[in-house]
């Protein structure tokens, strides 16, 4: 099996100024190639630290992949502490000073001494050309078969280099085998009852076969697991075999497979039926349209999203009867269901999902505390509302409606 | 100092099917209250390499705070790993076993013992009741005064326990001092050409205060961090002073303060002028209008959001001329121009911004690549628009059209 140990660089990242995204998407990367993640980690911009996590990445992984530190400012030290690990002088790189020249200059920016020290690299490495930005990637061997990589922490910068250059580099480099991972999605059975229920299944699962429970607002993914694996194809296959077997121990709560959320399932249903969607939103303030389009293809069957936050909105854009927000207030089943029938009208979409409630932190009262969420689906033959209470932080008061509307509409669209 | 050592477990992690947000709120909880993260990172659910991760932890700071692996099911393997290394028998806990039961009774849950395990707690320990779920947290100190803190891996959960139990019992169990971080948003200037002109001051900065730069598109946020200060006032007093100095140095380039994102910016702006908002969206698909309506109060100016995918929806409700999309195609100056006027015209707003573009992965040509995007402000005075190539992936062409969209209210909302 080859290891790998992914290390982010940043004081950024210690003082929870950003989300690491960087480590998330070179997971993925390595994981498809079939090398194993065994620890992932964040350190700040401390030069002993970076040499001693380094030392450690080294002993534990065959592969270490760092990002981030490599600016043309003070702050950014990754680079000589990399050369004086690898006993390494710097010398300039002629291209990456080109590159890096031509591409400020392209934005009217003067080339300075901080850039030209952007085209410094240890001797011994092997330069990884950023085509998309100015620090260059740098990918070194020691003697026992060993590869340090060092990226730029630019996500974007970060992703191409992995991509292009440093993927090809390690399958060639070693000789890889597969991880497979299959995830299903159930819905309607909290964790601990599924475990009862799949029990006997989960015993029985072959030598290597990992199982992990996911458990989610209203869903469990349970993903097999299988690293290593010389013929992935195969584990493929008996994974699906598996998977299969589950189907007759819990029929009717398998929604799906993979990662694939309720909206991709919808996306797919939508598409495969010629039908369309409009959605209505006030306390979600735009989440669920950004959920669906941003698969790509969503125009297929996505007409239009109205973000009615203010009343006049729901009104004038949705028309919604004024009267009955003054009777039943904003948030109620009368404007839920109001909202959706009136995105549907607008738009002549087949389904449209409203949404509207109180994401706080002000504006609650007793009898409608904050979370309260009314959501409404409008379909071609009815229009169904629900009530949910979705928490108390406004973030996760517009994710959980957001998510609880949207399974409302995939139990319309699967309704036997 | 206080050091902290956080460490999230998961194999969902390592393989990059989620991304950690439970980390960076410990890290912000902690830092917050002095504590000083140096090490951040995620494991697989492997009892050796929790057992050697937590020693290591150990020896290199005073708190170590793990997230994960408390579910029912068998993969679930922290506690008993957290039992033998505190050489501590498993007894069940009868509040949290009451709790436990009630709670899933409630929702219709049959109590198995799977559930009855969840109340099983190491017998040193001191439980950390979890009002919002069935795994309790756990604290737990060793003789030399080291904390090790065992939280459930659902976010809201971990998020509930770290504010009502876990913090209040750092602050009384360790004399904290304070960490000051100021950040202050510059604009206009790359990163290389503002570290050459602040270069002196930079320079000039006291023993104990570290700049940090942190660059994204079209800003970059100089960051100011002073760890473990005795007097935290005084501290930011003096931060304040030295961002003071930076106003004379790069004059009109300061475009905030703190984490401030330009929708921040414009929020308050919006408010204090008793102004408002309104949003159309083609490509970007609701992340503009979810932006805006993600920060508490947005309703005090946000009137409303069109998402317009299809072009009927442009015409329909933006009233934007179907001639012009025939003849200028949907991604086109005239209809981003048209659909912002159509917005404010629509909702009475005072401002609406419009964005029109290809998203991709398919839909672009050779004269309108993926990527394309037009983006509009009307404004009471004019209608100003431009267009970007922001880049080649789906969700990246969407996070910076909105980002550029929004730029480009804010350049209208402060010219002079």
């Amino acid at each position: 099996m080859i290891k790998a140990t992914i290390i982010t660089i940043g004081d950024e990242i210690l003082i929870g100024q950003i989300v690491d995204t960087n480590s998330v998407s070179i997971a993925k990367h390595l994981n498809r190639a079939g090398i194993t993640v065994v620890e992932k980690l964040s350190i700040g911009d401390d030069a002993p630290k970076i040499e001693q996590t380094l030392a450690r990445a080294h002993a534990q992984s065959e592969v270490v992949i760092i990002t981030g530190g490599l600016g043309p400012t003070k702050d950014d030290i990754t680079k000589h502490t990399l050369a004086r690990i690898f006993h390494s002088s710097m010398l300039e790189d002629k291209a990456v000073a080109e590159h890096v020249r031509t591409m400020l200059e392209k934005r009217g920016i003067k080339f300075n001494e901080l850039n030209r020290s952007q085209a410094l690299v240890p001797d011994c490495c092997t330069v990884l050309f950023n085509h998309h930005g100015t620090a260059p990637g740098m990918w070194f061997e020691d003697e026992d078969g060993g590869v340090t990589v060092s990226l730029p922490g630019v996500p974007f910068e970060m992703e191409h280099l992995m991509e292009d250059e440093v993927m090809p580099r390690l399958k060639s480099h070693f000789s890889l085998h597969a991880n497979v991972h299959r995830t299903m999605i159930t819905s309607g059975l909290p964790e601990s009852m599924l475990a009862e229920r799949i029990e006997k299944w989960e015993d029985a699962l072959p030598d290597g076969v990992k199982l992990a429970y996911l458990p989610a607002p209203n869903v469990v993914r349970l993903r097999l697991s299988a690293y290593d694996q010389e013929d992935g194809e195969a584990t493929r296959a008996r994974i699906d075999e598996l998977f299969k077997q589950l189907y007759d121990i819990i029929p009717g709560h398998i929604v799906g497979y993979e990662d694939a959320s309720i909206q991709a399932l919808i996306h797919d249903l939508l598409i495969e039926r010629g039908q369309t969607l409009a959605v209505a939103e006030s306390c979600t303030g735009g989440e669920i349209a950004s959920r669906f389009t941003a698969m790509a293809g969503a125009s297929a069957y996505f007409l239009c999203g109205i973000v009615a936050y203010a009343n006049e909105a729901k009104v004038s854009i949705l028309g919604v009867d004024a009267a009955d927000i003054e009777r039943y207030g904003a948030v109620s089943e009368q404007v839920a269901r109001q909202m959706a029938e009136g995105a549907r009208r607008l738009s002549g979409a087949d389904y449209a999902i409203a949404t509207t409630g109180i994401a706080g932190p002000s504006g609650g009262s007793a009898e409608k505390p904050v979370g309260t969420v009314w959501m409404a689906v409008a379909s071609p033959t009815e229009t169904v509302a629900v009530m949910r209470a979705s928490g108390t932080d406004r973030g996760q008061i517009v994710n959980r409606a957001s998510a609880y509307a949207i399974e409302l509409l995939y139990k319309q669209l699967t309704r036997k």
